[in-house]
């Protein structure tokens, strides 16, 4: 995740929304990325006050600020940036879709000031009016067939975006010590006896298949310790084949 | 966003959910994201009920397949990937970051088979148990303050991780068919079944090797073609170990 300080100074902003349930799924998504400041406009009010007082309200949630107008909640907000589910420019508004150049954008953005990411009401979205006070829009590209995203889903979404790495980091994988071509070349070795005593390796065929089976085990790219209990595992199936008495490999 | 066909092959799995409002909000974020199929594993009954019945239900809703195993709903699907909160790797299975380069691994493998991608309850996430059958495990990355999301949210960031538009090209690899889970389950049984009669699983370990050998044949990334192979060379191996008489099973 970014500085948090970056993540500190974004401020999302729901106008007029409906559902408590979306307003709770909203601040969630705002915990989970690390954003601390939700601020409602003009709220079905008894859908704010279910939301706040549901049990188990987050922080985020009991923390977050009720507004009559947009223009009071964005007064402080130095980029002023509006969602929409239409991907064409609307009104003045340039519009950029929700990709890794646009989160570097609003990152850039929130190292100078105070930036408001607008949601609007599940019903309608945004109104023209509340373009009018969006510097631009934010487009998340969605499938023609259903554009409408749910308000919770839409705030995850774009704060996913925000939040994440600007490079991508080498795998948290730890290294790990792969078979030497001597321990592939033992499992092909027993791995043919035991085809052999089985009868499935038919006459003739056993230099063409003994090729075939080396590089089949090689293909597995196998790791030394997967190597060792595969090995284990031939072995004692071997014994078994033989038909030995006494003591079996593993004892 | 990414050719259609590609993503017609992402099967999302929901396992043992339990709340209604969240299998719907999953079924709109696969078709707000152009995803078709939906599976759902022993699902609190009620709520798939509910879910599925819904005014307004989507017709990825209505057309959601319901399973009693997760065994059963990955069986066509050629990579498994597991959802979890937790950063770190976990049993055998690796962990990625949701980050485009993951993306473009999940999409390069929809190009050759079926992909199904987990989500676990919303109160324990999946299980070991689900983890085993899962080649790797992807994490979402969130605040350390609060790394549990709601089911209808993590779903939405992960398919528009993956729906979204790719900026480099695809590693050229020849395109081979993946084997399908089912097939790798049929090699983890014939596996076990031969370990069992040559005496290599030790008395009351049985369920703990069952995981770790079905794990093994999954970290092989197995080539359909292979799979067949070497299902081949267990079945003649099993047929000997169980000393039959008569005809081998590959006459």
């Amino acid at each position: 995740m970014p500085d948090p300080t970056e993540l500190d100074r974004l401020v999302v902003v729901l106008v007029r929304p409906r559902n408590p349930l979306n307003i709770g799924a909203a601040a969630r998504a705002l915990s989970n990325f690390g954003v601390s400041q939700l601020r409602v406009v003009n709220p079905y009010s008894l859908a704010f006050r279910d939301a706040r007082s549901a049990v188990g309200a987050s922080s985020v949630m009991t923390q977050a600020q009720e507004y009559s107008t947009l223009a009071d909640a964005v007064a402080d907000c130095a980029l002023v940036v509006g969602t929409t589910a239409i991907g064409q420019r609307s009104l003045q508004n340039p519009v950029r879709r929700l990709e890794p150049q646009t989160a570097l954008i609003i990152r850039h953005a929130l190292q100078k000031g105070r930036v408001a990411l607008l949601f609007g009401s599940e019903k309608t979205g945004l109104s023209n009016d509340d373009f009018s006070f969006c510097h631009w829009l934010l487009h998340i590209p969605t499938a023609d067939e259903n554009i409408s995203m749910n308000l919770g889903q839409a705030v995850a979404v774009c704060l996913f975006q925000l939040a994440q790495e600007e490079e991508s980091t080498p795998p948290a994988e730890p290294l790990k010590e792969l078979a030497t071509n001597a321990q592939s070349e033992q499992i092909t070795k027993c791995l043919l006896e035991a085809l052999d005593i089985s009868g499935y390796i038919k006459p003739g065929t056993g230099p063409m298949f003994e090729k075939k089976t080396r590089n089949l085990i090689l293909r597995f790219g196998l790791e030394a310790y997967d190597a060792k209990l595969i090995l284990g595992m031939l072995r004692q199936i071997l014994w078994k084949l033989r038909g030995k008495k006494g003591s079996s490999p593993e004892d």
